[in-house]
């Protein structure tokens, strides 16, 4: 249950409104952890009744008010302490790679799978790299007020894990979109051979030598199939 | 809800007991998909109710019975169908990286964080690995069943999908070594580097070039700091 956490290092930045706060997991905060606004709003009131964080009214306009939420120091507390811990790691959940193992029943299905899968890591990296380009030209609003509180080493600090953050999802959404190439252009490999001949291996990543011997175990045996 | 996929998959190379599914979970298909036993035997339940795997009583001893489970057509027609879907990928809930973005305010426990970062990769890259080897050296028990019922064409095609998974997920795990290495450094200059003369650039890749402007633009403003 980390929304609590990312909910206190937003407000940890600065006072804000549900209304922020939701606007920044569609966005910032949410290439890392995404929460629906229905999940927002019930966990500023746990925050605020754990006395976590403090909840001001503010008059919009004449006819309207709004809630700003601010962090308290119990809710600062709370999350350096949390944050100091070592990560944790969710158990593996990995939908696309259970479709894939299992679509050897279904290998018409394999180039949209691959496909999607490269344009799911294309989107996310153009978004991820988006947002850190902003955070360099110093025109992150959030980010920004993050650092005009904080002296100069510190501020390079924040930067600092910024950069490891977003370079890191950057690597891994490049990682992915490779993968996916290399998994394409052995698909078209396969296709276009003719039959008996095909070698299972282009798809191997050097350290994956082992499938060479998969396309010249397996395949040899197919040449009844050949012209 | 993928866990009766992996069950549906599991069952598609043979019949199976609860205990050989839940020890697979833990193992092989456990590094795609993670199940606690107790959700197990509930899902072999409904997965029996709506008809799409059959239950079979076999006699182990005198004394003892056990539950032998198998798909049904219907089962199979299903995880087919599911399999050959484009992927769907869940909302992102890294606890590492809010963790790590929110530690500007406890850097003294980075280390510690990044250092359980890359030994929580370096474990699972050489499970992973030890894995694909079985497979690879024809030693792997499950994937030897799910061989022998295939045409050879038909079972390269088994052993390249295992390959993309398993290959994809190993270099994942080296991206995270590297990252988590490339931090570590990071920290080594950032600690032994008299102060002021700081670059917080180490960790950059080389498309993040921009973090240089951060050591270059936040740290000289740092200079009241040096002797």
């Amino acid at each position: 249950m980390s929304l609590r956490y990312a909910i206190l290092g937003y407000l940890s930045t600065g006072p804000g409104t549900g209304y922020d706060l939701a606007r920044q997991f569609d966005t910032g905060l949410g290439w890392f952890w995404s929460a629906r606004h229905s999940q927002i709003y019930p966990e500023l009131k746990r925050l605020t009744e754990d006395g976590l964080i403090t909840r001001d009214t503010t008059m919009v306009s004449e006819n309207m008010d709004k809630y700003i939420y601010s962090i308290a120091p119990e809710g600062l507390a709370v999350l350096r302490d949390w944050a100091s811990k070592p990560p944790t790691y969710a158990p593996n959940r990995d939908t696309e790679r259970l479709q894939l193992i299992f679509s050897d029943d279904s290998p018409e299905s394999l180039r949209k799978h691959l496909e999607t899968h490269r344009d799911h890591f294309r989107r996310r990296r153009e978004k991820l790299q988006a947002t850190i380009d902003t955070i360099r030209a110093g025109e992150h609003e959030r980010v920004n007020s993050r650092l005009a509180r904080r002296g100069p080493e510190e501020a390079a600090l924040t930067l600092q894990l910024r950069e490891m953050a977003y370079v890191g999802d950057i690597e891994r959404a490049d990682l992915e979109i490779a993968w996916a190439e290399r998994g394409l252009a052995w698909l078209d490999s396969h296709e276009h051979k003719p039959k008996g001949r095909q070698q299972g291996a282009a798809l191997a990543a050097p350290q994956a030598a082992g499938v060479q011997q998969v396309g010249e175990g397996g395949v040899p045996a197919d040449a009844s199939a050949a012209p």
